[in-house]
């Protein structure tokens, strides 16, 4: 058996969005080193950084000294291929669910060619359907049903420690097939699809409603491929060319 | 699949051995409940029951209500038949390793009969050479070896995660119920997608090409919803409006 390839567990960085409190963050810091894991990513934390955070990070302070603070989620995820979302089920989302093994494999398959993220929410309320439109997947932790609620550092040592076992398990993993678009390619194709849809008079701009999620979310259960991105786009500037041409 | 058996969560206790913070505690029921565990002994802890093991027990405080408080780790294992020590490998002690996966298989298989126990040690120091003395074998967390230091109550989560996971057996996600479009509304669509195409000049009625091809592996590689196919359907209507309003 090869040694695993360490550059799997680099492309992988652990995000937290809006976290609330600093102690958190140290312990979402050591669960991750305790597992190999050193990318960490703080979207808008509430408290950063912090006394306490170091205090719990222990022997992973260097895990915090070099976390990323964004101002977005979308930010953190610009230049990654894969985003899965750590969450409760959730009835309102259409999505697929994968089990924490499942999430590994499929970030590890993924890490080869390009960074890969897990996302965990706010500790009382999660993440927003927003925050879990930039996601593909998510992962449920399977629980207790009479109390689910793990806390935000123990999600991120049971997701850490899965992606360990599948990286010793399957030193070899294969490339995933596809050319996937990154996370930025992905915001510039909403952000034409939404002008496009406004200028057609599909969407009003001022209240756009739950239609472009809809439509984020249709687009992310699939994996865009760099080059459907590019024919999406031409369809988009077709369809403005045919309206701003009326317009004349 | 029939139901697994609540008696074997049951009949599987936590036994915290010189616990020095209450926090710990309190984390380690957490993280115990949300995977369906309830039964925690406390060997000796240095402060035991304290409001800060009450704030980090949330929701679990049942769990520390009802946990027993034993002099000695003989006490605490007196009526069970297997008991396995979660431990750092270590070269001075003969005894077998298990991953945590292995543990949980053996000690589920065990509770069916009798009670059973998983073992901590004290957070810094672990468990000392007597404790080990009681254990039939040891559990080592597969971690990073240049950093394997899991919070106490982390290494719990993992633990009875593993418990959990093996209990369910081999668990059923089904995927969320999408109110799928049918086979002849994906052909109504995709005859749309073409003619809307080939109005914007998008696409050469004569040589389609790859494009449409294409753009069906993007959409099949989602599973669209009726209500989908509805908005993308509206969205070629716009579009259409558009080009053909430049022409009248």
């Amino acid at each position: 058996m090869t040694a695993p390839d360490p550059k799997l567990l680099a492309n992988l960085r652990v995000v937290l969005a809006r976290t609330s409190h600093p102690g958190n963050i140290g312990a979402a810091a050591r669960a991750m080193k305790t597992m190999g894991l050193a990318q960490l990513y703080l979207v808008d934390p509430a408290i950063f950084p912090n006394s306490q955070a170091d205090a719990m990070a222990s022997g992973a302070i260097d895990v915090l000294a070099n976390a990323r603070v964004c101002a977005t989620l979308a930010e953190a995820l610009a230049d990654t291929t894969l985003a899965l979302g750590v969450s409760a089920r959730r009835r309102d989302i259409v999505a697929e669910v994968l089990t924490p093994a499942e999430a590994a494999a499929r970030l590890l398959g993924e890490a080869r060619g390009a960074p890969v993220a897990l996302v965990f929410g706010n500790e009382t309320n999660g993440l927003t359907n927003e925050e879990l439109g930039l996601c593909h997947a998510l992962v449920t932790i399977p629980a207790n049903p009479a109390y689910s609620s793990l806390n935000l550092a123990a999600a991120v040592q049971v997701l850490a420690y899965e992606v360990r076992q599948a990286w010793l398990g399957h030193p070899d993993w294969p490339q995933p097939e596809i050319d996937a678009a990154s996370g930025s390619e992905l915001e510039n194709f909403y952000v034409h699809l939404e002008t496009a849809l406004a200028e057609l008079d599909f969407l009003n701009p001022g209240s756009p409603g739950k239609l472009m999620l809809k439509l984020r979310r249709l687009f992310s259960r699939t994996r865009l491929a760099r080059e459907d991105v590019n024919i999406l786009r031409g369809i988009l500037t077709a369809a403005q060319a045919g309206r701003r041409s009326r317009r004349e």
